[in-house]
């Protein structure tokens, strides 16, 4: 009984505007003082952020233990994967880290911090969730820049290796070398080194430029036209309720009916 | 009374078309004076700027007075945006401006002059309007593109601040530098140096890149569908008001009508 | 009446299928030399290739004058621009050149015998029809992208020439920079040196980028939707025909005064 | 008897799930086998690899006689164009390659082996005809492409071979220095060395910028529209299926014959 009504307690603290509010401060406060620290900054400083470091992370852990404990059902809490999400960087901050080694990785778990900011606000989850959404139908033209690559790739290193190592050594660094290429970043300065060896390997660049291009441009255009599609489709749908579903080919019967009337009387 | 006549007068003046090209005729002057004064200029010519800048001026002045006595009722003056912004560059050009510092903001200012071409030009001040809406829609995804950008800029200056602090001192800097990496200029230059500390540290770049072409793409397939959509309903509206908004329902609910009539008969 | 009996000549000449395809090739061919005078060629070839010149503008005079002849009513002819732009580049070719000076002139005119190409395939012709309709729209988005270049290059050449008078020493120096900025060539290098002076002066690059982009996007979303509204407009006309031009309000109109003869009977 | 048992053998095979699963996994393993091949590799691994690879051929051929012979009408085999591609594929790797120049060839040719990733995956054969499908109607915008690039750079071979014949000095050479102007790949390095010589080729610079990329993006518009109206004209075929085809015309001739038969009686 004890329990349940602590339960309640955290369920209306849970969706108290000031506690929403708060949170919301802290994890913004929690993000610049990420920023802070890349600056150089006074001993006294570096101890003060020390301290609230702990603070945050403090409140982070009470915030978190608060929505677990409100929610009725256990088991929804790890339904959403932005609660596992807010759980992980929570708990990881706690792991105690010392040695300069491990100083960098706990430095880096506190910037993933930022992202509860995304978690927080529910239009950009809301934003995230649709642009999750986009990927599976990008899946195959994905695939398809992938064997591009790979191809060229091993093209580029079987014959450009012993030109410039550096560049196309083997098929990982091949496969970075082309993606310099596809943004044509000093494109031309890989292509004339080739060129001076293999005249023609002009051809090799410009079809990839070409496919690449060719490629993101169908991605891109997909894109557009699916989710112009969706929204078109959700449109005439909205226009059905508000026409009551009523087609053409119901009208059609109707006045076949009002035909027979007639003729009988 | 006397006044009233002047405030009529001024009116009519306001909309005189031969009025208005003239204060058109003085702003492009204006503006080529603007350009001219970057070149080397002879001495007379230097003087004759100087007089040309206080009878523009001047022009501008009464121009601004005109359209503000010509206003019947004075509040609705200081309603629209653009006599804020006309009023403010005109008074602003008024406070006389001695010493070199001085001289190069007093001739910013007068740069800012030629922003008169916009809000002298319905149409631009139109298209000015109608960029200033598509603003808002854009609100998340540039906050989502500034949280990615501030965890990069985080991660960035963690790791990289130590093998070269002009790209990567502190999170500022990072972010300045992550900008030039998105924009493609000279990134593998960026990414081949941090790579021969990290070499993992490609994925870093591909991961960011990958991510922001992600969220500018979504951003302006955004800006297209939500166009397009309020291109389509303003043409439904159209064809509705065109075809006096009778419905398929209303046909059907008319034919019912006709069957009873025909029935009780 | 032996004159008419040319024309009529001449207008089937005109129209022949045998004679087009030889133009076509004769245009053609006179593109291959202008591409092989690019090579470092035989005395012998040269000479060739000055009466091969010679032959190519006596059959585009006797093609043109074939045309003109065969049009019916004269002043047809000059109606359309192709016809006048055919003309000029046969009569400018007939200019006897000597001299070093004029012999690059008479070499630049024979490329643009190569514009042929275009007004002999009526596909091409439509193409460039089509996109010259689409010019007038981008009017006032051109001169905002304008406005914003002048007055950020009256900003740039007022604060930065000092600094590197070959980038920013004059208002069209300064556009010409700008436009290497708006095409992220190298402007990171033009960004850093003016940031040594002024740390600030990277807000100047970043808002004319995100100015430059956002207009840029603007348009090319603008002609999209506009081109897909035409597009919407011609399917729905097409349909219109096809259906009759019957609305729901005929139908409407039909059932009321079907209503009225039974409420009569 | 024997010979379509066997074939009727072979058919049941060649659908056989596991048969199929077994081919795309030898493909993924030659995949992999092209990209480990670019590495350096201890002698014992480079035998082993040239025995997987004569593995890998039987297999493939083992692979392609299966599905030949499962073919009942043989001629439909070499219908498809994927059929052919993948036999020649196998039977190029058949045929025995020695020396150090012919070692390249053979090497290249078991790279296009990871095409088969793209015959045996129906999705991206898919995706493949798709893009086919697009490439007619790019036709005219790229005839149109390639003649500007050839008029411009016979114009650019003409008067700027003297300033860098690297650049510039014949056709060929100046259309693949006016792509790489056209990625704005240091285009500006390009402009500034020929703008000491002639001050205005900012002029054929700029305006071929404007040229290509207005020509590009009408290619991409024109994409996006024919896309989408194709897209629209499924959807509005689908909608006349699900209403039963009948139209407002329909309708209107029902009543009229309505309207007679109650005048009649």
């Amino acid at each position: 009984m004890n329990k349940t009504s602590l339960q309640l307690h955290f369920e209306s603290l849970r969706s108290n505007r000031i506690f929403e509010l708060f949170v919301v401060m802290v994890i913004i406060f929690s993000a610049l003082m990420v920023g802070a620290k890349t600056y150089n900054m006074p001993k006294e400083a570096l101890i003060a952020v020390k301290w609230l470091d702990v603070l945050i992370t403090v409140i982070f852990l009470f915030e978190i233990t608060v929505r677990f404990i409100g929610e009725e059902v256990k088991r929804n809490f790890f339904k959403s994967g932005w609660n596992i999400f807010d759980s992980l960087v929570v708990i990881v901050s706690l792991v105690p880290i010392e040695g300069s080694e491990m100083a960098l990785v706990g430095r880096l778990i506190r910037i993933f911090r930022v992202l509860r900011m995304i978690s927080i606000i529910p239009e950009l989850r809301l934003l995230i969730n649709s642009l999750m959404k986009a990927l599976p139908q990008l899946g195959y033209v994905v695939l398809l820049m992938f064997i591009i690559f790979y191809i060229y790739a091993a093209i580029g290193s079987t014959i450009f290796a012993a030109i410039n190592p550096i560049l196309w050594g083997d098929i990982s660094i091949s496969m970075l070398t082309l993606f310099r290429v596809m943004t044509f970043e000093d494109w031309t300065d890989v292509m004339y080194e080739t060129m001076e060896v293999h005249p023609l390997s002009w051809l090799y660049f410009l079809s990839f430029i070409f496919l690449t291009t060719f490629a993101f441009l169908n991605m891109v255009i997909g894109i557009i036209v699916s989710v112009m599609e969706e929204e078109h489709t959700r449109e005439r749908e909205e226009r059905d309720a508000r026409e009551g579903k009523i087609t053409i080919e119901d009208l059609h019967q109707q006045i076949r009916e009002l035909k027979a009337l007639i003729q009988k009387s």
